[in-house]
C-alpha cells in the first residue's frame, strides 16, 4: 500500500495549476508538473484538504484535518483552533504524536487533537487524519440496528461493519471522562484507535466520525464518500428492508487500485471558490 | 454562567477584521482585539446575527432576533418590522420589556415582540433571543410521539425534551387567541416564557422555536445546532426505533463550558456573503 | 378581500429601490414609494415573479405564473413558452380568457395555458395564478392516503384537504385527452378550475400544483409556503401518525389579515440574483 | 424519432447567444440562428452537456458523458479520463464502438467507456449516452421490493419498471469480473446494452445509471429527470404503500412529442455558472 500511496501522493501540486475557464488543464497522470513530497507540499495540501471538507459540506465551523510530515513520522501538522474553513499556512502547529506541540509557543490546538495522534501511534499506514461531524453519519453512530455499511461501489473501501467508538463504555473506567463525549485525552485517543483497528472509518457516537488514509487525498476522498454512502443508505432503509451491501469479494477488490485518487480531487480544489 | 457570558461576548468586534483570502486572521483568545460589551456592539452584532440566521437557513422572510441591552435591563433591542436578511443598525428599534417602543415615534416592530420582551422579563439570565420558522423542528412540534431531544453532543444544550407551546391550550381560556397561531400579545408571550421554564429552547406547534442565550453568540449557535440536531433526529428515527439520546451526565457537563462560541460565530461571519 | 388586495398590492415598486449593502432600505408600509397598479406595473412584477420562484426552488425550466389585467378584467398576461427564469418583460403576451392571443402574430406560448384562462373565468377574485412541478407536493399528489393538508402556520391558507385533479377521470369521458398527462385544453382547464372551486391551491397528479391569489405577492407567497408545509407534512408522517394539523379554527383566521404579503415579497426580490 | 431528432437538435448552437440579464432573448423555435448538425458542434454541446449535468447534481467528480459522431456512425466522442466539470473541447477523445481511440497517441479515457461503445454498437437510435452515479437513484438500484417506476409525468419517458444490472449475475460465468463494480470491458458492457434493450434508463446495483437519448439534449434531460423522478419516488413511499404511477397509455403517448428538449436545455445552459 505505501507504495500506491507514493504514487497517489507525488503530484498534488498541480492542483494548483488548474484554472476552470479558458485555461489549459494541467493533466493529472503527466509526470512534469508532479510535485516533489515535502513536508512544505503537505502543508500547503493540508489547507487545501481543510477547505475543501467544508466546501463539500463534510466539516462546518468544526472538525480538523491532520497530516503525519514526511520528514519524520513521529511528528504531525495541525491547524490551530479555529474554524477549518478559514485556515491558512500560518495557522498550521507541529505535534508529537503524544498530540504536545513541539514549539511550546505555538498557538493552543484542538482540545480532541489525541484523535489525531494516537492514530498515528497505532496505524504507520496512516497519512492523514479527518475528523469530522458530518450530519449523514450521525443517524448511524445513534441506531445500534443500522450499523453503516457499504453499499456504493465508490465507498467500498468501508468495513462491512462500521464500528461505534461511544465513550460512554470508556467512562464507566474513567469516571473524568463521564460526560464529556470529547476524544480530548490521549487515553480516550488510544481507546477510538484501538476500535478503529486496521479500518479506514469509525463513527462516533452522537458525535461524528474518524477518517485515515495512506496520503490527504484518500482521506478527503473517503471522508466524502463514507457521507455520500450514508445518505445513500439512509435512503435505501427508507425503501425496504432488502438492501444488496458490498460483499466481501467487491470490498477485497476495492478501493485503492481501482482509481487515481488525483482525480476527485483535482475536482475538489476546482470547486473552491475563488 | 454570567462570568462565562462576559468571557464569551467580550471580543465580537474581532470578527469584523476577518478576510478570508491572503489575510492574517484575527485570533480569537487573543485580549487585544475585543470589544468592550457596549449597546452600539451589541447592535452591531445584532444586525450580523439576523443575517448570520438568514445565510445558516434557519430564518427565511420572517423570524426576529433580539438582545437586551448592556446598559439597561430593562430593554432590549429588536429591528423593526421586515426580513431579517435585510436588517441594518438604522432599522434597530429600543424597546421596554413589556414590548413598547421607548420612542413613541419608532418604525413598527414585529407583531410577536411579545416573545422576546416576556422571556427577558422572565430569566434575567438570558441576553438574547431568536424566534425562528425554522423547518426541521416542524415535525417535532406537531408529532406529540416524537418530542425533540439532544442527540448531538454539539446540542447537548436541549433538555431531555424539549417543550412545545401550543396556543390552544392557552386560547381555551382566552377567546381572543383563538385560531391566531400567533404570539401577539404579552399574556401569551408569558404564557410561553412560562413553559420555557430554564430551558434554553421551546417550539411553537405548527410555527417554529424560540431560543435564548447568554449572549447573541450563544444564541445564534444553540438556534443552528438546534436545527442539526432536528434534521439528525428525524434521519435517525427514519432508521429504527432504538436511538440512544445524550443522558443526564452528558447534559449536565454540557455546553457552556465546552467550547468558545466564538470559534463558531467567527465562522458563521466569515461565510456571510460579501 | 378586494380592499386588502389593494393595500398589498400598490407598493410593488419599491422592491426595485432596494439594495442589500449599504443603502437605505425602502420601507415597506410607507405610501409615499408606492406604485399605481397598472399593466405596466403588472407586467414588471410578473417578471420578477418567475424568477423569484425559479430563485426560491418552486420553479425549473418549466412552470409559469400570470396575472390577470388590471385594466381590462377579460384578459391576462403570460410569459411565451420558454423557462421561467429567463422571462424579461418583452416575453409577455396578452390573452383572453378563452387563452386566445389578441395579438395574432404574438410569439406561442405554453400549452398549459388553459389552467390560467378558465381559472380567471371561474374566479372573479382570482388577479395571479402560478402553475409549477415542485417536488414536494408530488407525493400528496400520488399517494391518496395522504392528502396535503395545512401544517404551519405560515400555510394556513391551505385547505382542510387540498384537492388532487387527475386527468384519469376526465379522460374517462374525453378519449382525445387519454393519456397526456397535461391540462392543455379548454375543457381540462374549466374541469381542474371547478375542482379548485373556491381554495386558493389544488394538486396535479404526478405532476405539480395550480396556486391562485388576489395579487402577484399573494400567489407567488402561497406557492412558496404550500412548497414548505409538504416538505414538513412529509417529515411530520416520517416520525408518527399522530400529526396535528391546523385546525377550522385557524383556518377561519388566515391568513391574508395576519400580515404584510409586501414584507416576504420584499424579501424574495432582495434574494435574486443580481 | 429520428426525424424528431434532427429538429430536436438543429439549433443547440442557440444557447450560446443567451445572456440574462438585460440582452434579448434568443428564440427558441427560431431557425434563423438554428446551427448544423455538426462534428464539431456536437462537440461543443458534449462540454456544456459535462458542465450541465455536473452543475444540476447528476455528476460530480466521476461519471461522463458521450456522443455519436453525425458524420460517421461508427465512432463515438467522449471526455478523457477527468472530472466531467473541468472538460474542455481539447479533452474530447475520439473512439470506436469497440471503445477503442481513433487516435493511439489519445489521452487515457475512462475504463468504463464500453457502457457507451456497447450501446452505440446495439442501438442505432441513440446517438448520447450518460452515465452517473447520482444520488437518488441508488436505493432503487440496491433494494429489489423497491424498483424504480415513472411517477412524475416529466418523467414518463421511464419503462414501468427500471432493470437493474448488477455485475455478480454477470461475473458468476466470468471469474474475472468478480468483485469489480465496474463496466470496464466489453463483455460486461455488452451484457449491460442487452438488459438496457429498447429503454433509455438502466440502473447500475449500488453504482448509478445509464441513460441514452436521440440527441444529447435528450440524454441530458433523461438524465436530471430520472433523477427527480427517483426523489419523488422515495418522498412517495416514505408516504404509503399506495402510490398512483405512470400508466401504460401516459407512458406511449410520452415523452418525445410533447415538448422542444431545446427549452430546458436553454435554461441548462443559461444555469451554468459564468
Amino acid at each position: 500500500m505505501r507504495s500506491f500511496l507514493r504514487r497517489a501522493y507525488v503530484g498534488i501540486g498541480a492542483a494548483f495549476s488548474i484554472a476552470l475557464a479558458g485555461a489549459v488543464f494541467a493533466q493529472s497522470g503527466g509526470s512534469a508538473n508532479r510535485k516533489a513530497d515535502t513536508d512544505e507540499q503537505r502543508i500547503a495540501d493540508l489547507v487545501l484538504a481543510s477547505r475543501i471538507l467544508v466546501n463539500e459540506g463534510v466539516l462546518d465551523s468544526f472538525g480538523h484535518v491532520t497530516v503525519r510530515s514526511a520528514s519524520d513520522p513521529n511528528v504531525y501538522f495541525m491547524p490551530r483552533a479555529m474554524p477549518p474553513g478559514l485556515v491558512t499556512a500560518a495557522d498550521i502547529v507541529k505535534l508529537t504524536l503524544d498530540s504536545v506541540p513541539v514549539d511550546p509557543n505555538a498557538p493552543r490546538t484542538n482540545g480532541e487533537r489525541f484523535i489525531h495522534g494516537e492514530i498515528y501511534k497505532a496505524r504507520p499506514d496512516v497519512q492523514a487524519v479527518v475528523h469530522s461531524h458530518v450530519q449523514s453519519v450521525i443517524p448511524f453512530s445513534v441506531t445500534p440496528s443500522h450499523p453503516l455499511r457499504p453499499l456504493l461501489h465508490m465507498a467500498a473501501f468501508l468495513p462491512a461493519q462500521v464500528s461505534v467508538f461511544d465513550d460512554r463504555t470508556f467512562a464507566k473506567d474513567h469516571p473524568d471522562a463521564v460526560g464529556k463525549m470529547q476524544i480530548n485525552t490521549a487515553p480516550l485517543g488510544a481507546a477510538l484507535a484501538r476500535m478503529l483497528g486496521k479500518d479506514p472509518v469509525i463513527l462516533i457516537r452522537g458525535h461524528g466520525d474518524a477518517v485515515v488514509g495512506s496520503s490527504l487525498q484518500w482521506a478527503v476522498y473517503r471522508a466524502i464518500y463514507t457521507d455520500r454512502n450514508a445518505q445513500a443508505q439512509l435512503a435505501a432503509a427508507q425503501l425496504g428492508a432488502d438492501t444488496i451491501f458490498v460483499n466481501d469479494d467487491e470490498m477485497r477488490m476495492h478501493p485503492v487500485e481501482v482509481f487515481d485518487v488525483q482525480r476527485p480531487w483535482d475536482n475538489f480544489v476546482a470547486r473552491l471558490p475563488k
